[in-house]
């Protein structure tokens, strides 16, 4: 199945916060930190822990320009 | 002043696409292309074409990811 | 590979609208309408048309409540 | 008043989990499970507990397809 | 019914732009002016016009700051 | 630098409450209150607190409306 969303970058699980009901997850993404912010159900249902290859997903509605 | 988004990637525009009311912009973020859908009025009062120097932003909890 | 998103939910497609820049897809979820705005970039990626079988993807974080 | 939001589903409150600053909200909707996250203030303003009946509302904006 | 999105601003629609897909529609609030963007076929079904007395929904997820 | 997002309204930080993960900024804007939730991290790295002055930050296609 492939999924609509135009941003799907490839990267690397650098750390896991989890709290209550939310969870961050800091990646690397060819040397950028990209933060990503999932429910602590969704993180620990995936089993998301430091290094795992995981991939960024971001609809295109989503991303904000700054010039 | 700083913004709170924690995803903020520098990168290039690669090409605009305007719609009536929408404006779609590719932008290349480290060899990985990035695309942002704002109004075509900001994509105006920016002026923003192929080539210039842009910064992406992506608020975390926008972000999903995929292991 | 399984994504973070807590709500996948499978359906019909009943109808493709394609604008400049955006699609609007409307999509049979057991019964009820959904509606999603995509590029139509990836409406035309996907080959999204009436009839298809498809997930009807939503972050947790996007989803209000009204009582 | 009426909402532009176009996805206005009906559901029933199965579970609730309040955390410092947020809160999920597990639904019923016709069978299937939609999660929503939300300030914990607004479901205490809500009253939000298992049972409730409610409207689950998403912009279609926030709505992608995977084919 | 009550919403569980936090913000909630009266106001007065100044100018709506209907594109195929989408619409875009600019609100006074205050004094301010707040953009909306929903799909065109809202904007017809609630029949926004300049001059319309609206509230404007924001969920507090989508709310940056910037100091 | 500009930012794309077409919403960005001054005011002045009323309250700060803080989660393991997410933070939540209360934020005067004319008289009206705007609850903003962005990660805990990005509360502390900014240093928000009662009375800065901030601007509030919101991308058009995340503004509904109800009439």
């Amino acid at each position: 199945m492939t999924l609509s969303a135009r941003n799907q970058l490839p990267g690397v699980v650098k750390s896991v916060v989890l709290g209550a009901v939310m969870a961050e997850i800091v990646v690397d993404v060819s040397g950028h930190e990209v933060v990503s912010v999932i429910t602590r159900h969704s993180a620990e249902a995936l089993d998301i822990k430091a290094g795992d290859d995981v991939t960024v997903v971001i609809k295109a509605t989503e991303v904000l320009l700054q010039k």
